[in-house]
């Protein structure tokens, strides 16, 4: 707010204070051989699979009691997105000093383009994000099979009165939005300056996960993560679910490299350093 | 909060503590030259872009909802006081180290006031603020014309029973607070006695929306900022919301002003300072 | 949680690490003559009257969508918690570094019990909240007169059904809650190892009065707060307010001194140490 | 999120960036001598009871207003969740400098098994929670005798519908999300590197609370704290209540250890540093 915050980026920092890691390589056998590549693995699968075992629970929960007939006190759409949002500020805190609290397949192919993953360990990612989403659905079901699939199995559809180009949209914008914060906290110029950023950033990605529920479980039911879509959708295993599945992987790719292009060529503007530009600190 | 947190206050900081900026020039040529200068104005379109988009989305979703007879599921006026207060809460700390993260001409204006911005940067902000404002009000009519129209528009109005006294009081009152908590929040005196205040700066400057929110949309919807209710007004276009829209325009900016003075010639004391007045210390 | 947050406790720090500032003086007159005073009494006032503003007007829309037959899309109790703790949140956050943020006159007997403010400090404080908070009120009042008389003016009133001992029980726990987290979250020592804690401590402050409000709204309307009792009950003006006005003074002095005592002389073990006892390190 | 989080792990610490703390001694009989010991018992005991006050009054508050006819204004289920969830925020920002801040047996537990608190605090801090949680309940029944029987007295049953395995489920996982985000804030490891960790964590553990009971309210009421089950069942000694007791304390140890062994020996790889594995890196 206001120039005070502002003012660091007038120039008054030399290339000492910070530097951009170098990219990293597409293909890093090295990292294959330790034990920490496997232990963030093992990190993503439970963080995703706790996501969707206490949001899809939550759904379900909620649209029970409704069907109850106490239709007013259960925990509402505000609940369910609070649910969404409140857990992946816990997970993104809990599992980011391990392997970066991504739970989220858009998220890792966000960071993958700007070159902050390599790209096998952002398939392996994607991949045990999508197995633990599966997993947690599937435990859903498990503890409560009748209710689980009386109420619509937690899955991202399309609504009514709502055309695919509409869902499309919403999915790519709200996409936007999280994968957006989540540059903006991790940026290594920001950090360099206040080192405890990163402490703080599971907060607003988490609430950015919040908000963009309260604007979109109406249209999609929210996805803005694949292996949450994926995951009910394999459990559920309904015609309707998975023929609208793809809008809820286009969506989120597209929405997430349209942040890590905003983030890099514009917030970052590394095509303009790279031009030498008419800028007077090459370092702004 | 006791004496503790107000210790540092009596003069135990020398001059070098901190120093005020100086004042922001009136016209600053030299930044219209730099990169950072137009990014700044990108970042304040986009965020305002999503600023509408998120929360007039939530807003045309729980009416659409009420009006199909699910009155106790919506997310309910206090979903979209939390819309309105979280997306100021994570642009404003996506922003912050960009353009200031003022998203709100209001704040714009109050922070010129304070000479904290030049004259040419806060009429540009707000530019690109209210066209930022109309693309993300656009995008909402583009996704469900017909619920858009239907459901009010998200447009700020004077709602019956209530005076245009009142409205514009209840919009003084509201921007005073958020203004009053911007000013807080970035005073360089704090930062520099706690490094990290910009930092947790946008948590309780969200809040500050969300709590206007919650006491105001019974009375005019809650503007406390220009750029949120002209944008609903243009896309929305209706006769009703452009008769009231001056109260969107000066109650805000009345408010902000307010929060400047107060903040600058009471909290700060810039005014006694001047006068050399009877105080030992003349750092406080 | 777990003795890693406790390892501090056990001895490692020495005398130099925190002192604990000498108690103020009953009668301060120094500081009678410091622009900093008035500027704390002014922060004080004015803080009391927006925290009385959003919050009754906060109650009043609420009652007047109940009463409208919008009954289930109001902010709810939920949201009228929301709006007394955020409100503290914001202006403890506002107003710490000004006046210390007390905002209520519990808060500064508590202090002033623990030596922390002086007795001129605190009676003079404890005036301006009150007369900010009749302000604040009458505001509420004059924008829409009908409506305030109408649902109750926002004052606090023993609920039917419960008698004055249980509403007094209320108030005393109540208010212990939130003055054990205002010395928590001031506490010399703590601050001597974590620099920030003050900053952060707007935040559980805020959630004190938010879950104090949970619990008991339906009880007594929830005072814990003279200031904000007795600025109600003014403006309103009822004769059942005024009649159970004591319960809203005493209560909170009650529970303010107990959280007093039990900071001072339990958790700081402060009678321990000027008994010399038995433990090994006289400055846990 | 991203590498960039991520980097420190990949090495860049020497030994002397943190150490773990000596395991626990299993008996610890110096510190039965410390007055440090009694004050933590005291504060455990003190915080459980304001602890189950406060979300029991609120239980009741809520059920008494839905059985009144004013079906939609309580605070509802959502309420219910931010007052567990808020309290615990507020009770370990508060006494985690005096005890830890556990105010629950099945993260003592956990604590205890990462060799974290000896077996006598252990044992000791399990008595006095219950101890605090009877009394805390103790207080609600007697300042509402007739609501505290008719509205369930708090207590935690299994709900109809629900089998004992599905219960037995729900209380593992829930109290395993609790654990894991204890084990995440406090690592001592993290805290090296950011020393504000330990005063952020008690948001993350609040919240970690709060989404637990989003999602399993509608089965088991949520437990995951065997001293709030066994409190509620013993004021209201209800004989459905005692039936359902043994799933309050099998299913939240067994969280509790299944989160002890996922961090000690996953993320923090201990068997693997123990035999001398094929990392290059020890310290990772």
């Amino acid at each position: 707010m206001g120039k005070d915050l502002e003012g660091a980026e007038h120039g008054s920092y030399s290339a000492k204070d910070y530097h951009d890691p170098p990219p990293a390589p597409l293909i890093d056998v090295v990292e294959l051989t330790k034990w920490s590549f496997y232990r963030a693995l093992i990190a993503e699968f439970i963080a995703t699979l706790l996501f969707l075992y206490i949001t899809v629970l939550t759904v379900i929960g909620y649209k029970s009691q409704i069907a109850g007939g106490d239709e007013c006190n259960g925990v509402g759409i505000l609940g369910i997105a609070w649910a969404f949002g409140g857990m992946i500020f816990i997970l993104v805190y809990c599992t980011a000093g391990i392997s970066g609290g991504h739970i989220n397949p858009a998220v890792t192919f966000g960071l993958f383009l700007a070159r902050k993953v390599s790209l096998i360990r952002a398939i392996m990612y994607m991949v045990v994000q999508c197995l633990g989403a599966i997993c947690g659905v599937g435990l859903v079901k498990a503890f409560q099979k009748s209710y689980y699939n009386r109420y619509g199995g937690g899955a991202n559809e399309l609504a009514d009165g709502y055309n695919k180009g509409t869902g499309l949209g919403a999915e790519i914008i709200g996409t936007f939005v999280l994968v957006y914060t989540v540059f903006s906290a991790t940026d290594p110029k920001r950090n360099a300056r206040d080192s405890h950023v990163p402490v703080l950033a599971p907060l607003p990605i988490g609430f950015a996960v919040f908000m963009v529920h309260l604007a979109t479980i109406p249209i999609t039911g929210t996805g803005i993560n694949p292996a949450r879509s994926l995951g009910a959708a394999v459990i559920y295993n309904n015609e309707k679910a998975w023929d609208d599945q793809w809008i809820f992987w286009v969506g989120p790719f597209v929405g997430a490299a349209i942040a890590a292009f905003y983030h890099q060529f514009i917030l970052r503007a590394a095509a303009v350093k790279a031009l030498g530009s008419f800028r007077s600190n090459p370092h702004n």
